[in-house]
């Protein structure tokens, strides 16, 4: 209600933002998930808990805040010339950063918040690079599904799968999306990619 | 590695489960998020917060296995008469099971846990719905997908919606996708359905 979306830089406000996500992250990487408790992080981050219980409310949202700040993409998608390029690039870079344990483990903290609105902020960045790629395409002349149809039956399904089985994830799985999607096929029976 | 797949029906590890999963439904029907401790659950339940610990390891791995207690279908999906109809009969229930808030918080829950195994329960459920589905359109002489194609592009898009926006999810969303996967449309102009 004060106007701002966030804390200012540079103020108590940012830098105990900054040591309590650092803590999480370190502890993250030396231990198990058992020790990471909110008094531990209070503990590495030098604040009390109750600060910790005051801003985030639960270690569930602290978790999905420091998850969405890793999972925000940084950089805009690969420029290969191509659609399918273009695509098979973002999405081998996207199962090299999330079929691991690891990147696993950061899509259940992104849903460990109580409300899906860390989770909609990211799917909304990773839709935004879609809608790059498209608008490229087009420009080119390609004549491309919209982001809603990537989104729906290209990026849903993969994250379903990395979410929901513990099976291996790899560029064979999303080429068989993407070959659904958009077939690799004479243009006489290439069946037309679904238009959202 | 006992060779038996959970707690001996009416023992004490059996009367513990019933009575901790019974706390943490109570609780949950009751209180916010925040009120839901390992504690508090303990206390409710008529246990000590170490068995808890011990059994389950944390609260996230107790709020996955009541989730999935939860979200296991319980009947076999219905019979209409085609394959269209039985799939809008099974997306109209599960919108109705899970597009409210109490729902999309379940499927949040279900993910709780540390691993996927609970999530593949779930889905492996699901799909053996999907499963039964396409066998029975299969002996009507029906023409259509296979429940994996089912799962990539009618239910992980939905899932993916239910976890990763605010946004209402309603029948519309579902005949979209079924739409795409499976048009209405005359044979004329029809694409045919993708098939794993």
């Amino acid at each position: 209600m004060t106007g701002r979306c966030g804390p200012r830089p540079g103020g108590r406000s940012a830098r105990v933002q900054a040591a309590v996500h650092e803590a999480v992250r370190a502890l993250q990487s030396e231990g198990s998930r058992l020790e990471l408790t909110v008094p531990a992080i209070a503990a590495r981050a030098g604040v009390t808990p109750s600060t910790i219980y005051r801003r985030w409310g639960d270690l569930g949202q602290l978790l999905s805040d420091v998850a969405l700040d890793r999972l925000r993409p940084d950089s805009a998608p690969s420029d290969t010339g191509s659609f399918r390029g273009d695509m098979e690039a973002w999405l081998a870079q996207y199962i090299d950063d999330m079929a691991s344990d690891f990147g696993r483990a950061l899509l259940r903290d992104l849903l460990s918040s109580p409300t899906a609105l860390n989770a909609g902020t990211c799917a909304d960045a990773l839709k935004a690079q879609f809608d790059q790629i498209c608008a490229r395409a087009e420009a080119r002349g390609e004549d491309v599904p919209t982001s809603t149809v990537l989104m729906d039956h290209i990026f849903a399904p993969l994250v379903f799968r990395l979410l929901f089985s513990t099976d291996s994830v790899d560029m064979t799985t999303a080429e068989t999306l993407l070959n659904r999607l958009y077939p690799v096929a004479t243009p006489s029976d290439a069946a037309p990619p679904p238009r959202g």
